[in-house]
C-alpha cells in the first residue's frame, strides 16, 4: 500500500529518467570530442568518411602477373593499399578470370567491375577515337605521349571520349616503343610483303593490310603455335622483355626494327564512374595519384629490362636484327595517313582527337629535333664504339 | 516531513544510479561498435596512429614557383595533402626563404627542415657520386636514368650515398635533355672555346676548362646582368621554357644545340630521415609515391612547355640555332672521359657508381639503337617534310 499520492509516487522515475539521459549526453559528447580533439577541427567530417572501408575488382587484359604490361594494376593495388592504410583494397583478376580479356571496357562501363587495366586501342570499335590515346604508327612516342595527355590538353580528350559510357580514364604506363615484329622470311621490299599474314592488331593491321599484306588478330596466347604451324607468317607481339616469355625467337629467325606501328604505347586504367564518387575525396586521390606513380613505374620497367632480355635473344638464342628498308616504311606511312584521314572523316571525335594530336606532334617532334633526338644521335657521333 | 524509513528513502537514488550507470555503458558501447562496424576490426591499431597530425618544412633551391623545377615541390605539397586528408601539410619554401638555396642539402640533413628539392649535383663537393643521380655529359637521357634508378640499382646506390647525411633520396622530377646555352659568338672549331667565359656548373664545368674555356658558377638571378654587361660570354640555363623567362633571348643572339652536358637532368627530393620514421607508414608511403607521381609530371610539363616557348623564341623573338660542330663535341666528350676517371680514382663510393651506370648505358644503349633512337629518325625519314 502506498500511501504517497500520484505525483509524489512519479517524481524518483522523473529525475531518473532526467539523470539517465544527462549522462548519455555526457556520455556521447565526451567520445565524439575525444575525437575531435586528435583529429584536429577541421577534419571531423573527413575523419568520419575515412573509416569506411572499401574493396574493388579491377579486371585485366593481360594474363595475372604478366611482367611490365600486367605489373601496373599490381602496383597500383599495392600503393593503394598502403597509403589508404588498407581502407580501399584493390583485388585484381587477370583476362578471363571473371570476365573475358576484351570485354573489361564493358565490364567496367556497368559496374561488374569497379576499375580495369588494358589498352584504349582495344575499344576502337566503341570509340573509334581511342587508338590515340594508345598508340599511332608513326606518332608520338612514350615521353611524347605523356606530354600531350598531361600538358597538351589529351587527358581531357580522353574523359570527354569515355564519359558516355561511364569510365574516368587514366594513363596506366607505357612499354616504349615496340619492336617491329618476328618474321620467317627477310623483308627487302614491298613486294615481300604481298599476301604475308601477320598478327598486327589495331589501325597498324588496317595499314598492313592496305600495303598487300594480310593482317590477323589472335590473342596472345595462340601465337607461338600460329606461327609454329605457319598459320600467320609474322607477328609482332611487344619487345624483347616480353616477347621472350612467349619463346618467339624458337619459331622465327628474323627479329625486326624499327617499329613503327607502336612507338610508345600508353596503356590505360579505366574506373567505373561511380565506384570512384563513392570514394571520400582522400582516396579519389589515392587512386589518381597511385595510378600516375605506377604508370612511370612501367615505363622504367621496360626500359630497364628490354637491354637484358635482347642480348639474351642475339647472344644465347641467335637471333637475327633485320631493319626495315625505307620504302617499306614509306609506304606503311602513306597507308596511315588514309587510315587516320578515314578515322576522322567518320567519327567527329576522332578528328577532334587527331586534331590535338597533330597539333602537338609538330611542336614536340620540332623541338625534339634539337634536343631529344639530336642528343640521342650525338652519343654516335662522339662515342662511336667506346663504352660510357 | 518523510515519513518513510530511512532504507526506503535511498531505494529511488539506487534504482537511478544503477539506470544511468547502464545508460551510459550502452551509449559507450553502441558510438564504439558503430566506428568498428565501418572500419573493420584489423585496423583499429592504424587507425589510432593515422589521427595524428603532422607538418613539414621543405626547402627547395629554385626561386618559389619557377616553372617546372619549382613545380615538383608544389605538386608533392598538395598531392600529399590531398592524400592524406590533411594529416601531412608540407610547407614548401623558395631558395633563401629560410636557409640558402644551396643549404638545402644541411638544412635537410640535420632536421633543421624535414625535405627538400634540387639537383644531386649541387652536393658534388660533399658527396662526389652524387652527380651521377643528376645528369652527366654525354651520359643516360631523361627516360634511361629513370630506368637505372628504379629497375638499375640506382637508387639503392643512392640511398647508400646520402645514408651518412641522414638523408633519404628520391626521384624528383625532370627536364629532359637541356640545351646547349646561349653564346655571343658563332662555335665553329675548339679554337672558337680558347679563353671563352662560360656559366657552366658541375663536371661539364670542369670538362669545358679543360678544353680551353674558362667555366664559371653564377646563380640564376645574376646571369641575365653577367652575360649582357659581358662578365660571361655565354651561358646554359635549361631549355626553352625556362630561359625564356629569364629573358637570356634579349643579350644573346645565339641558341646552341645539341646539349651535350645535361642530357635528362633528374632532380631530387630529400628526407630527413627521422622526420621520414616519424610518420605512421601510410603517410610514409603517400609522400614517397606522391615523389614519384610529380617527377612524372616534371618531365611531362618540360615535353609539352618547350616546345611552345622554342617556337616563339624563334618566331617572335629571332633567336638563330647553332649547332655544335662534331670536333668541338669530340673534344667535350675527351674531357669527359678524364673527369669521370678522375672522379672515380679519388672516391670508391664514386667508382661503385659509375660501375653501375657504365654497366646500365651499355645495354640500354644498345637497346635504344634499334628502339627509341631508330624510331625517332624513323619518323624523318617517312614524314620527310610533311606534317602528321
Amino acid at each position: 500500500m502506498n500511501l504517497a499520492p500520484a505525483e509524489k509516487r512519479f517524481t524518483p522515475i522523473i529525475i531518473l529518467l532526467l539523470v539517465a539521459a544527462l549522462v548519455a549526453v555526457i556520455a556521447l559528447w565526451a567520445t565524439d570530442n575525444a575525437g575531435r580533439q586528435t583529429a584536429g577541427g577541421h577534419r571531423g567530417e573527413a575523419l568520419a568518411g575515412s573509416d569506411e572501408y572499401f574493396e574493388w575488382k579491377l579486371v585485366t587484359t593481360w594474363p595475372k602477373n604478366f611482367p611490365g604490361l600486367g605489373s601496373a594494376a599490381e602496383n597500383l593495388s599495392r600503393m593503394v593499399d598502403e597509403m589508404s592504410n588498407g581502407r580501399l583494397k584493390i583485388r585484381v583478376y587477370g583476362g578471363g578470370e571473371i570476365v573475358p580479356a576484351l570485354g573489361v571496357f564493358d565490364a567496367v562501363s556497368q559496374g561488374v567491375a569497379d576499375a580495369g587495366h588494358g589498352a584504349a586501342y582495344y575499344w576502337k570499335g566503341k570509340v573509334p577515337s581511342s587508338v590515340f590515346f594508345t598508340a599511332v604508327p608513326f606518332g608520338l612516342n612514350a615521353q611524347e605521349t605523356f606530354g600531350w595527355l598531361h600538358y597538351g590538353g589529351g587527358l581531357e580528350l580522353w574523359e570527354e571520349a569515355y564519359a558516355p559510357f561511364n569510365l574516368v580514364p587514366m594513363g596506366g604506363g607505357s612499354t616504349g616503343v615496340q619492336m617491329g615484329g618476328w618474321f620467317n622470311k627477310e623483308i627487302n621490299s614491298i613486294e615481300d610483303l604481298q599476301g604475308l599474314k601477320m598478327r598486327i592488331p589495331g589501325l597498324a593491321g588496317e595499314v598492313f593490310t592496305a600495303a598487300g599484306g594480310t593482317s590477323v588478330t589472335l590473342p596472345g596466347s595462340e601465337l607461338y603455335t600460329s606461327l609454329q604451324t605457319g598459320v600467320i607468317d609474322a607477328l609482332e607481339w611487344v619487345g624483347p622483355y616480353n616477347d621472350r616469355i612467349l619463346g618467339f625467337h624458337q619459331v622465327a629467325k628474323y627479329y625486326y626494327y624499327p617499329g613503327w606501328h607502336e612507338p610508345g604505347s600508353v596503356l590505360e586504367f579505366i574506373v567505373n564512374k561511380e565506384s570512384l564518387a563513392a570514394l571520400p575525396e582522400d582516396l579519389q586521390a589515392i587512386v589518381r595519384y597511385a595510378a600516375r606513380a605506377s604508370s612511370q613505374d612501367m615505363l622504367d620497367e621496360y626500359t630497364g629490362r628490354n637491354n637484358e632480355a635482347l642480348r639474351e635473344l642475339i647472344e644465347d638464342h641467335g637471333v637475327e636484327l633485320r631493319r626495315f628498308p625505307d620504302d617499306v616504311l614509306r609506304a606503311l606511312w602513306e597507308g596511315t595517313r588514309e587510315a587516320l584521314d578515314k578515322l576522322a572523316t567518320n567519327d567527329p571525335m576522332a578528328a577532334k582527337v587527331y586534331a590535338s594530336y597533330s597539333d602537338f606532334y609538330k611542336g614536340v617532334r620540332n623541338y625534339h629535333h634539337i634536343s631529344e633526338q639530336s642528343y640521342i644521335n650525338l652519343r654516335d657521333v662522339v662515342l662511336e664504339d667506346e663504352d660510357f
